[in-house]
């Protein structure tokens, strides 16, 4: 059993990196908060006397020596960085949860099999740069480092730069921390597991992603005296768009969302009649061919209403993340140690992206959820039990446990 | 006959000042790039003779005297501020056409009866400070020099700062420069004069403005696990309002237009669902029961968008300006000038609010119109001839000493 005040004193101790007034956490992804959070994961980990290197995008890992040093460590982790408006739980719990998992095995002085390895990846939340779950993505081989190193974001800082300017860009080069599989435990972010009063959630689906940069042109003119017929309105040619995909995901039932989060107006006055936007689309399904049909419909609405509306609507998609199918033997030993542990539980599809996703396409990978209030995530109202995140918590160690050997 | 090749000339000279990639102007209201072509303006003042003097709130009055100095002078002038992304023509043609008859009359050797007094009026754009027409609603005693001496823009700078960062908060008391009336040449800013190859428009009337503050409260949350029938999108609801607005200014016929030109979502994150967006609204018509009707509308639309969506719709009026009727002799005036000259002509509604429509509350005040390019303006492609210009100008020309006697 871990130390569930200690797990709860942790996730409050780093809260203050970031805080926001309402009670959230603000730590955009190699922002100098994370930093603070970094310095202070890093120490915590020398202090439970693991080993800690960091890759050449920033990913830090902790390694705890295993009888058997021929194995290849079980990998337990999750993020640190959060959302403009997030929350203390989303990432954090599965990084000090993981932590956690250490410092409970140090006190009762068990030795493992395999070797141990806590990680926190850099840029799961996508936020300050496309894509989410960034670093894990180029450890599979999604993308190429120096594609990565070279995104941007709003102010033109690229990622390379944003870890220089911190410190954090590591010496170990990425993908050569091997794992013989992964568990991450989260909050679920949706409102499942506390609508049906269970305590642990074993994920055995996540969610695909299409991501999409989008940009209405249409045409600059003056509010007064442009008649209404004879506009090429950006923004109006944007709500329609908008709506339009909202009926699109309707229509292809409750396995489908898309998101426009972002849009911004170019030059934006309150007189001109908005002549070109900037703005984002986020398309999710557990199905591939739900994803597939989200696409084409939105393509084919995008051309539907530039035409109608005499403007350009562009849309080039920037990330695909197929679905995810957690390695099913994982998935057993994670229902096995909540079932174990008498803890009511149900399998479950994520929702979000998770690093997890990303590793479980070149190893086993597997994800523990615990509830989360009202199913709220992304904004700084998140909140969730310390019973329950001990419970998730619990679960992690027992299923780690199993993985690599007492 | 002013000199057609000397106005083109300063037009295009003090182009330069702010000038953009696309051929337009960005010069922003109290901008450096403003503080150059108002000590330009200043200069191009002294040098023709005129005594300068600047009031508090940055306006800027070039006097000549006339025969009977016991006589008001008569007023000519516009604004040589520009939109973010504006033309070269917008405000500047009347502000310059205006120096360009002075210096005709000091080439010809005329001295008036009455004195003239040619001014450049601060913020008539209203872009980077709202009311648009600032200055001159001020002069009128539509609001206190002290209201909008603290207005703020987007960077929290107030006018007051802005006046003294570019060394124009002048010691003329505001309102205490009185004309016998004011006459301001403009370009169209619509597709009328040139659809009906007309030079000259003569403007009887002016369309009334409302402006509106918005602001969307929705509920932020996670774009890939929040069911789409849960979420309280602000930006679906914004885009279900901008659509409905179209829809309220379409049924009230050709007379009605409405605009939402700014649109800023709190804390945009590609994933996260927006939680709250600021907009602005611009609602117009020459008819002040149209207005009403537009008002009462669009509030209505908002409280059942924000009812079906569970969203809060905000909608705050921050500046009512009414409908125009130009002064009947004065527009007479305008009339014989054009005919007199031998130039096409028709009487006209401004599309945009200028000062005169100000001015003309408390004197009599009329506007010259001359086309401009495919009725574009308040964009970088805005344009007109040469020859039209003149022909403002000669207009201007012919109606100011028709007031002000020879
Ligand atoms: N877990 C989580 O919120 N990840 C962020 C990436 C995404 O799913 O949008
Ligand atoms: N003439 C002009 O474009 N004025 C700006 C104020 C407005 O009408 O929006």
């Amino acid at each position: 059993q871990i130390d569930s005040a200690r797990l709860w004193d942790s996730i409050h101790e780093t809260a203050r990196f970031g805080a926001t007034p309402k009670g959230g956490v603000r730590r955009l992804t190699l922002s100098q908060e994370d930093k603070q959070v970094r310095d202070w994961f890093r120490k915590a980990c020398e202090d439970a006397g693991l080993e800690v290197h960091v890759d050449t995008l920033g990913s830090m890992f902790g390694l705890r020596k295993g009888r058997d040093m021929s194995k290849l460590p079980v990998g337990l982790g999750s993020h640190l960085d959060t959302q403009p408006t997030g929350g203390k739980f989303d990432g954090i719990l599965g990084t000090l949860g993981a932590l956690e998992v250490i410092r409970t095995l140090n006190d009762a002085g068990v030795e493992t099999d395999a070797p141990l390895c806590i990680v926190n990846w850099t840029n799961e939340e996508g936020s300050r740069f496309a894509p989410a779950m960034m670093a894990s993505a180029a450890y599979v081989g999604d993308f190429t480092v120096e594609d990565i190193l070279s995104r941007k974001d709003a102010e033109g800082t690229t990622v390379g730069a944003a870890l220089d300017g911190i410190g954090y860009r590591g010496a170990t080069k990425v993908g050569t921390q091997k794992f013989s599989g992964f568990v991450e435990l989260h909050i679920e972010q949706g409102p499942i597991l506390e609508a049906e009063s269970k305590t642990i959630g074993v994920v055995d689906h996540g969610q695909g992603v299409f991501w999409y940069d989008g940009k209405v042109t249409g045409f600059e003119s003056h509010a007064g005296s442009t008649p209404m017929p004879l506009r090429r309105d950006a923004l109006l040619a944007l709500s329609e768009f908008a709506l339009t995909l909202e009926q699109i995901a309707l229509k292809l039932g409750p396995n489908a969302v898309a998101t426009i989060g972002e849009a911004v107006i170019a030059n934006p006055s309150r007189n001109v009649i908005p002549g070109e936007i900037a703005f984002t689309i986020d398309c999710r399904s557990a199905n591939a061919d739900t994803l597939e049909a989200l696409d084409a419909s939105l393509r084919a609405a995008a051309g539907e209403i530039a035409k109608k509306r005499r403007v350009e609507i562009a849309i080039d998609q920037v990330w695909r993340k197929p679905p995810t199918h957690f390695d099913p033997k994982l998935v057993d030993a994670v229902e096995r140690a909540a079932g174990t542990l008498g803890y009511s539980h149900r399998r479950i599809t994520s929702g979000a992206g998770h690093d997890a996703c990303n590793l479980n396409t070149i190893m086993p990978a597997a994800m523990v959820f615990v509830p989360c209030k009202d199913g709220i995530s992304h904004n700084e109202l998140e909140d969730a039990t310390q019973s329950d995140c001990a419970a998730g918590a619990n679960v992690l160690l027992h299923t780690v446990l199993s993985l690599a050997g007492v």
